[in-house]
């Protein structure tokens, strides 16, 4: 975790205090269970909710105990075991370790999750906003980063509020793979423990229980979680760099919002820099590469080796912390980017006006002039365009083998913007629902 | 695509005769769809149909005219048109390229997730087959590589079962996700070509419309498959590593299945190696490599650039193919995996007992000694048992301390394994619906 | 391996036809040392090089010897022994199969390193070619894709140069690490055949002896070797991104070269697009691609399992051919790479004299004048080109209080490009030992 | 950075005191060149290291003036104006942060490259000395994790030493690759500043001057630096993984060591579990996932774009720490190691004599038995041991057919385990030069 890269919602939830919350509720609820079928007495229970639902848990007192024991749920049960006093021998009664422990690992991912759908919301929030503010603002459509056809603002920001939305989708999905909980005992086969603690644990903690486990609850669950969040990460940088390539000083059709008061260089006012979207861009890179160890984490040895905790010691917080952040930044970029219409016309026009000669030809064919002659006739005036910088509207117009075949209005009527845009209600429609 | 590691049915997906199969077919719908809205005559699309139905595509030729013309779909066209004739003149009215090739994609990818669908379900039937004959063979289960507490080879194989039954929703889903056509022009605008003529494709080849597309449809879809097929990969890791680990020399509890005229080592009968399951690990790290590259694909520049599909040539077939084979790799050497339930008895008594030592604490503790006391008592006489083979039952039996405080039958009852073993039906009814 | 993105010599390095060659090699000039010890007659020796060495090996019949007995190895000595008679028994005597297949593979990697070696070569020349004729071709420097301060179009290609440089060291570097052969029998004791058949084989094949093997060579140096690969990609897709930015429409410092017979688009003459370097992208991810396998290659079960072997089926040839190719192309696409310098002045002075304004504020610091006031002098002047479109240095010699401190030549002065050019000389006699 | 896998000395290098020290070492360096050729007063420079060499830098207060200025190295050099007083104007004259910071991060990670040598060294004793100790301490090899023909440990160990050793060599180099310095300004044009500067100050700071800078120091020095750290990585686990066998309850050649105080299971002295080197195997994951990124960034945008430095925040300071604990970690596993040569004794004669049949197959072949007889002959001797538990060298001297082709003493020679072990010394001289 690297602060300036964190939000302390998502901090907050990988901090030893909620950890050691979470691990208490597990406990207690699985308290109430065994008092439920007799296993412990029902006022022992409810002296565990009081006593430890009071308490706040000393994290260096437990690190001191951990220190001696070299183990953490032993750590942990001790110091609870000073708030608690006798009753505390009831606590952990047919469980193992591993019980609490990869059960509160899901609730913290199940929290992250949550917190990532809102950040998500926001970001759709902001697509959405853009998208119907510039659904008409032209620009150029670009492939290889080369000019080919208009298209609008307003479909971009459409295209990546789509894009999101899957996120959102599959955001959701991975979700429910890690809402598992199990209290299933040293190998899974509830042999100290009754299967009714697991349920009604994971019930009260919002989770469902683990069909089968082992001594842990199974990990391609986690690869597929963090698999999604590096898919999402890369649709952050799909996002960031096309932001950066419109703020490049040759383009120029939309900045990221510098604040009057921001430092930057006030020599050099071209000298803003898509710092956001760039620092979107690595952070991309850093949530992408907890997808591969989270692949390794799936095959354990036989009911468990503990290879994989080092791992998500490392990639549960620090992916979850820096996608959450990358999101707000992203959402943030999104709802101030300065956009540039002027500046989109005038990289349009780039070309004075070849942007339609697909057209042009097309009509040209249809008009019935072959194949072969409609090209020559684009390619020759298009060429005056290129080379000497003339008007390719003009030069079609003073072409009498091109109005022989074509009216003036025809041609005309070949370089409205409006061809290219006709069809973007439609596409509001499929994206939005509305246009 | 490596030979030894395809199967004929996953490689005609990705055949140019299929390719150039489905290209015409898009082309040909497309051209029904045009004909509905008046854009070309019906009868050409009857006759597209008919001509280009018949063809027999000859890819020597159109590699041929690739050579010249440098352009894959030109080719196609124009050896299409050596079958059509003057009707030729009529296909691919507004469309791009990248229309053909990237709904083409994507129908070849839908298909190879149906073979892999049928994959998952023969490994799930061999999976489920295996639980129920091995329900109840007992085995040692075990925490980082060491003898914990007893479970059941069935247990074994339901967890496997219960991990693919999730890889085969997630699969479904990611069939979704690539399940999707355009037909939307230059840059996703349909400023050539009505919308109307995407729908019809799309419907007509099992796939949805892209709600919004740019040239290309968007790449987090491809990524969100190949990450699936990597979680899927990882799982097929996981089971091949506990077959490894049973067919150990010195564990023995299965083996891979050899033939008996398999040439193995005759001279050491002991040498039979788990090579299918070796493979499979590797295997699965191939599968598992495109994963980020897939996820680096997602952020293209503006509408399109064209990285994207060098990578996608080769991932495309090579991830799937290799998948293919490695499911059908895995389901075969679980149907014919010989179980040795002797060896697994044997190696559960492997330390004389003292896999009961928890329990016989436990119930010390419950007797009314002391924690200490209870540690003390199994201690000694476990240390008997691991350093003197002494047998475990028998020294309790015969340690008066022990004995003061249970009774010999309640000594024995902690060495039943059935205690163990109690929870399986409840297991197998959450995975399997029955038990 | 995508016979579009292979050439002929790196795939004939990795044809069946090479790997029995070399196969044969290894055993016959295993023959020679076992004869030279007395192991085997001198005499069989030399007819197993006669025989074998004139023998044309057929691929489809030692495929339908493996066919059956299923073991690669044997079915080509069987093979062989068609071809050498009675004196083949001699062959093989007391080596185990992975002596010669990984012997096999590392010569073929070695021959792959060559080959990339030439590679880099004719790109190193490239390079250097385009250094030079552009050494003072002015072109504005960018950071963030926005406009810093000038720079050549030779310094861009010597950084290439340098960093190509250093990937032609490191390919040197792992080219060494996998010159390794080892014939040491089944598990690296040499129990069955003396350590000076590996010296002498190893010898004759331009191999070093690996130190200590166990039944394979340690694949360390594998994963050593694929990784330099993966840095030597990036680097290819650094170079390529900066030719995609250059041929950006709103940039076009430089365009691939477009032949004039080649098919773009005739009607749209913006319309070249950098499809080679956008490949060259794509080709840089499927390169990479083979790290991490190799990565995880290397932690193999006591003295071999054998789940590397699919894994360098797949990436040794792929990934070699794909680096072959992709340096060849980028060996032309510099070689050929068209530079407009006129376009990079007029992108330079995009902002009217504005790319100085650093250096007029340091002089104005310089001459006297306050900080605050320098940055208040500077800013004034430089909003009027930025909003107005003025001409920066004629604005500066208007301003009076400007004028004040500065003198007109002074002024002037600062406007001058050899400013920043006047260390590249330094550069290049660092980077070429020569300027 | 996770505290409990994390040492203090590698941590420092990563602390922001650390940083401001070597920015402070950097600017008062540069100082002295600037003075050298009069750019700045020789007295400034002296007085710059006097009072900036004794000052406490306060991280608390640079975050305080960062929060406003948004620039960390604005903020820094702010603070050290506050200890130098007038003459801090004279500071970073004509320098650009990236010089500062980009030379910074190369020192730290050099220094980071050393302690991991020294880590390795330690690692190297360990491996040497178990490997001299246990040099002919007989185990049984394995291939496919099936027992194949015997080895010794010290060969085990000897391999890893070689690996490691071969580490060591790539760690050198790396660290060769990441010891360069810049000092070039905006562009790496060294407008505003003299080349020497950048010269003095590496020189001072044991650094190279990087031949051609942009505004940073090329990335592809990084990349190889990080993919050498994962393939350390990888061999850590390559060792990890074969402890982890040993320790396997069935197998027992080994454990970890388990001082008498720690609490383990004590009722089940089996159940030492091999935590230390599952945690390396779950830490090797950690550090590889950096190459990835690293590779990813190479390709900058033109003179520099930030997106490489969110990523390097990260895995500089995670994957150097990491890796540091986990060579620390290793080489105390190593040196600690419990080693069981009863237990490999009795794993390698499971088989009873099985073992050797290899060998006494091929010297009945050499007593001129068909090839055919003697298979037949060893393997009915070999099927009695396999199923009735029989003993092979018994077998094999009460079957006439054998002793008719080979006398009682040469059959009992074929059971000596001094065969497999004869170039056990060959060997040791190759790894140690010794033996």
């Amino acid at each position: 975790m690297i602060p300036r890269y964190s939000r302390p919602e998502m901090v907050a939830i990988w901090s030893p205090e909620t950890r050691f919350r979470i691990w208490f509720e597990i406990e207690a609820y699985a308290c109430d269970a065994l008092a439920e079928i007799g296993v412990i007495p029902k006022e022992a229970a409810k002296t565990i909710w009081e006593k430890g639902g009071a308490a706040k848990f000393d994290v260096a007192r437990i690190d001191e105990i951990e220190a001696v024991t070299k183990h953490d749920v032993i750590a942990f049960l001790t110091h609870l075991g000073e708030f608690i006093g006798p009753e505390a021998r009831f606590v952990h009664q047919g469980m193992t370790s591993s019980d609490v422990l990869d059960t509160t690992l899901n609730i913290q991912l199940v929290r992250a999750a949550d917190l990532l759908l809102a950040d998500l919301d926001r970001v759709l929030a902001a697509l959405k906003k853009r998208a119907f503010e510039h659904k008409d603002t032209i620009r150029i459509g670009r492939s290889h980063g080369i000019h080919a056809e208009p298209t609008t603002m307003g479909l971009t920001f459409a295209r990546f509020y789509a894009e999101m939305e899957r996120n959102r989708a599959r955001l959701i999905a991975a979700r429910a793979e890690i809402a598992t909980g199990a209290i299933s005992g040293a190998v899974g086969t509830f042999a100290n423990i009754d299967p009714s603690v697991e349920e009604y644990v994971c019930e009260k903690l919002g989770l469902v229980p683990e069909p089968v486990s082992t001594q842990v609850i199974p990990r391609d669950r986690h690869a597929m979680f963090f698999a999604t969040l590096g898919v999402i990460a890369s649709s952050i940088e799909n996002v960031a760099i096309e932001i950066r390539h419109m703020q490049r000083t040759e383009v120029l059709e939309a900045e990221e919002f510098f604040s009057p008061g921001q430092k930057g260089s006030s020599a050099m006012p071209h000298k803003r820099n898509p710092v956001l979207t760039e620092n979107l861009t690595g952070l991309a890179r850093l949530v992408r590469m907890s997808v591969t160890p989270a692949l390794e984490n799936v095959a354990l040895w036989h009911e468990r080796d503990i290879s994989h905790s080092s791992v998500e010691r490392a990639i549960g917080p620090d992916t979850t912390i820096t996608l959450d952040f990358a999101l707000n930044r992203l959402a943030g970029v999104i709802e101030k980017l300065v956009i540039y219409p002027e500046n989109m016309l005038k990289n349009l026009n780039k070309f004075r006006g070849l942007v339609h000669s697909q057209r042009v030809l097309l009509a040209l064919t249809q008009a019935g002039v072959s194949r072969e002659d409609s090209y020559r006739l684009v390619q020759r005036n298009a060429m005056k365009v290129w080379e000497q910088g003339a008007d390719f509207l003009e030069e079609l117009l003073g072409d009498k083998e091109v109005t022989a075949a074509l009216s003036e209005q025809e041609i005309r009527e070949k370089f409205d913007l409006g061809y290219h845009t006709k069809h973007v209600d439609t596409i509001f429609k499929r994206v939005f629902g509305e246009s």
